[in-house]
């Protein structure tokens, strides 16, 4: 039933699926032993066109014209399908990070960084969360103290994806503590300057392809060049890439957890016991009617939101309903899954094992869904 | 965020609410009363053009050109903000039974009936659910034995939304009883025809506006004239009418949902305890959040459907699926919008309490949710 | 694997089923048509010995020795299966006024008071709630100022059950509005005394056969003799009494729909559709199994704490647990019960679907679920 | 407000508490890297007297009179407290094939095998499960064909907890294939028989410190003297000992969420957010008042079915409720403890983030949920 996309859509979603069967599917299980996304994973997708879908042309990217997000879309449940990591990996750096820098910078800077985000030789990654700090961005501990022509920057952030292998970090630093939200300032840190270090890749539940790490920030020296926007402006610039944060998040959620459906539909159809494929016993063909049609409900939502999206009206409360929601329902879906699939479902060689472990974040980042109701309810006036 | 209306909707929706503010909501209480609408009811309706959307305008109707289901909706909808009861004896009047005449129709009846219908002269019902037999058609106990040019009938029928007052009952009986689904024949029978008699008004738990009540059927004879579409083919020609059936259903259930969580926000931002708004407390808050964003999702699907239905292409499924998860939808958040008016959500004077009262047959009627479910099931080939 | 009755409880058991059976259920739809309990009830079950299980022999009751709560709650059950109404209507007169008689008050009004409470001659009821106060005892307008050795009261009270019949109110006003609730005093007030006037019997959405009303006051001139327990006192002295009020509900809730469920499992076996039992639809077969499992393990949970009450060990947040999630397992129940009745479910004549509408009230009442989850919350130190 | 234990059951509490604190978890971190238990974690515990709850001492176990089950609740209580695995290794060894060891056994097999399942130098593991065979036993395809006084067993087993390091196998076998249940045979065969085999260990979503492996059987050569109970009774024999099987998962389950939630409700204290800790928020407050509610009810519950149980009286039918109750309680509470760890709870260094996933399983084996539901439905009559 969805009727947002056109041929030109369906056209990329092709090559995309052929890149993505050709030159990452075979090699996921690497990935996760590796603890990471390979280098050259940035690079071929680079080459392939995937990492600039935003950029102008003429800095590398493959953006002429206006943007249509429904691309974005389109490749974000691509690489969900494949694993929720890819979705995430790409997200922050080609859907996040890249919007930052083609929006919120100067010529010189788009020069000089966004060439290398499109060939995928500048892995980029957003320093925002902090250790103890979760989704309050007023309580940033990092600073960022004027030096003459330069910043120097003390702390450190957590959880960060791609932390460990980016070259660009987006680092959210307070240049006025006194003045909270209202004195955050974004600076564009290289990994390679002195003072900046990092944790160990952290060992996470789900989603062993991400690199996810701890930096550390210690008197990392940087100039006024390297300001992405106005000082103690940052706030308000992180603000409006909302939507399209939440959305990222919202599309790759659902598009996994039909793809694990749709797996799991056929694999009831097939599995017996007792003499029957399980998927006819009446308890699960209700359960599957019913995880089925949530998927489509939210299906409609989720694309609802696509279109307004591509076409510039969707707010941020929006994009919050999407974001809690279809990690919500990705969750549950995904239960049920593991939980047809028997034994089987706790075995981590089972796709549908690893896709419940790695479903069980999109709950809590991005804005867990405990802010984003929070901000829905101030939205309705409560 | 809905966008498949246009001004000529708008329009109509305006029109439809002045109707109603006007002629309609001062009465409620008095339908409610009396168990029923009046008639007078319908003969207004009539006038305003609001029984005949998909009747030609030959036949008295408003239709001239294609159909556009989403006047249909604007309608249901409005009714639904009412009363659920006014959309569900609309809906059965002039959104199913309409159709049926006009499309299974022969000319003679066409001309017969459809002029009634539109000016609420001729009040319709549908006899299909009997004693005992809840959803299942191919059980169904009322026959039609042939003699020479007329038709016997004899059986029972229960439930009947507009049976008490109705003028025109479509009755669906077993021709053929060895076929059952598959010998089953639709008849026009006028209620003052000698053998058909009623019970009294059902004593319901909620929609006191509609009258509902017991069909019996004592060798009712009726002639080869009044048989609608062909002898033995009533099923596949109810099946037909599925999609309009079971959306019509969905986008009431909805609209109803939505118009008492709307009131319910505002009572929740103006009713204080311990010396606060109720809303501002963030159980409460979160609440209203959650159930926002379920309505809005739910929207969503539901919108889409009445586009695909506009275009003419609804599957009976995906209406399946539109009708079992907007009754549950609407019976979760009228259960929490009760709780949120604390005491008076348990006083029949507060609308919330009878709105709560109203919604508890939509999981129920026009195909259990779990006949719905059933068949989305089967559909994924389980 | 109830264990915690013995013999003497077990015939007690069965002499209030007798007496149920014999004078009380074959008169509940002429109660409900009233929309009261009529005095004879009251007197009847007087002379059966069941209004006065808590207070002593000697001022007419059935004490002897220590009191035994397992009593109470055989008496509770026992009601409930017949109608929530009776459960609460004797609820309190019996288990809450009652004790409040015995244990607050001096001799002289023991004396005055317990005779007609054992004897059903003066019914009473306790007058807490206020129109716009809900569960925030501490906000309580209705005020009590001393003139000599009278007190003159002046407020409003609503959702009295047995407002509009009782002889006797336990009214809660405020003496020193300054301390809030630590400026409470209770007042027994008969009905007839001047200035003390009720609104009509309120329109419940369930419980039709209890008598809910307004109370006013308007100068009502009552005597010293007449204040129970001590001035400013009455917030601790409610307090006191709040596990058995709470552990009242929760016994009434689980009775109430365990006897429903039990009669939806004989109705599943009987009633067929598709050519089988409903109950042998898997889907109705795990749900009946989901609904037995969650009542017995409430079971479970109100009968450990029936025991600790009968030995004086039950703490108010034991009890609140048990009575919100009693209430919510009930509400759960039946939901489920009315949709396996199908569209019998929705009609009034079903027992099932009174017994749908009387329980909406337990997740409000009596201190509403969400007041006992805040009051868990504030134990566990959060 | 428990109360089925004792100062025997609480003293017995204390000494494995301190056992395990000593013994166990400080080394808990090693035993999942090994992806086992170390035969010294059981020899250990067999000089401490843990491994023959229900061995009488001539057998070198602890029993002296009739056995308690409470002693076996406790010490599965504790071992769950520490982690999920330990529970699941020592229950299949010590509390299910234990006593099959000495209920169903001949004299000489209870001298020859039960003094080293004591002291932990007969590890024990129970092979019923199958490949693709689930929770059917009458599906079971392992033959077991006489030879003169030999049988030659056929056939794998999956899913087997101590499978990697067991000595002893209790191997479920169709010694009559045409009566598929009626026609199973147990089989007590050692590991070291030539044509046993193990697979790798199993690589689960959780319990990393528990070995789970595949069997193989091909012509394994066992004597009758191996056979355990008589020839084709193999399933009834099963059947005695489920409600011990299905209490001590239940034990277990509730016992490890309860510790968590416990952790978490500390851990809600003390993290702050916006200024506040997270506990005092009310979403958080109440969420947590519902879960400790649900714990608590649920311990009633199965404290009941302990008792039962220690007097002989628990049916499968109660015990397969405990068990399905509980492996969905303790779910939804570690779910919701991850979501208030926030980022935290998906890393693997975070105790909940592990509980999370060692639970997964428990809805899932021992009979699954959907097993359970069945039984209980057909007890039912349905």
């Amino acid at each position: 039933m969805r009727t947002l996309f056109g041929p030109d859509h369906e056209a990329f979603r092709d090559s995309v699926r052929e890149f993505l069967d050709r030159r990452v599917r075979p090699y996921v299980g690497e990935f996760a032993a590796d603890k990471a996304l390979p280098r050259t994973f940035w690079t071929e997708a680079g080459k392939q066109g995937l990492l600039g879908l935003e950029v102008p042309a003429e800095y590398g990217g493959e953006l002429e014209g206006e943007p249509d997000y429904r691309f974005n879309a389109v490749l974000t449940e691509e690489l969900a399908k494949v694993t929720m990591a890819l979705a995430s990996c790409w997200g922050i750096h080609a859907d996040i990070v890249a919007p930052y820098l083609v929006h919120l910078t100067t010529e010189e800077q788009r020069e000089r960084w966004l060439p290398g985000v499109c060939s995928g030789d500048l892995l980029t990654a957003i320093g925002m969360t902090e250790p103890g700090g979760g989704s309050d961005l007023a309580a940033l501990r990092t600073t960022a103290v004027r030096d003459g022509d330069s910043f120097v920057l003390n702390g450190s952030k957590t959880f960060i994806t791609n932390g460990y292998s980016a070259d660009l970090v987006v680092v959210a630093a307070s240049t006025s503590p006194g003045k909270r939200a209202r004195g955050i300032t974004l600076f564009g840190v290289r990994t390679d300057t002195p003072g900046f270090s990092r944790g160990r890749k952290l060992d996470k539940v789900g989603q062993a392809e991400s690199d996810t790490a701890e930096l550390f920030l210690e008197d990392v020296v940087v100039s006024e060049a390297d300001v992405i926007g106005e000082i103690d402006n940052g706030f308000p610039l992180m603000m409006q890439q909302l939507p399209q944060e939440r959305l990222g998040a919202a599309v790759g959620n659902l598009a996994h957890a039909r793809q694990i459906l749709d797996e799991t539909i056929a694999y009831a159809r097939e599995r017996t016991a007792f003499g029957q494929p399980i998927g006819s016993f009446q308890h699960n063909q209700f359960l599957l009617a019913e995880l089925v049609t949530k998927a489509d409900v939210t299906q409609a939502f989720v694309d609802q939101c696509i279109l307004a999206h591509a076409h510039g009206r969707l707010s941020p409360i929006e994009a919050a309903k999407a974001k809690w929601w279809t990690a919500q329902v990705q969750n549950d879906i995904l239960d049920h899954c593991v939980q047809l699939h028997g034994g089987y479902g706790f075995m981590n060689e089972y796709r549908v094992a690893r896709a419940w472990r790695d479903a069980r974040v999109t709950k809590i980042w991005a804005g867990s869904n405990e802010i984003m109701k929070m901000l829905i309810g101030r939205d309705l006036g409560l």
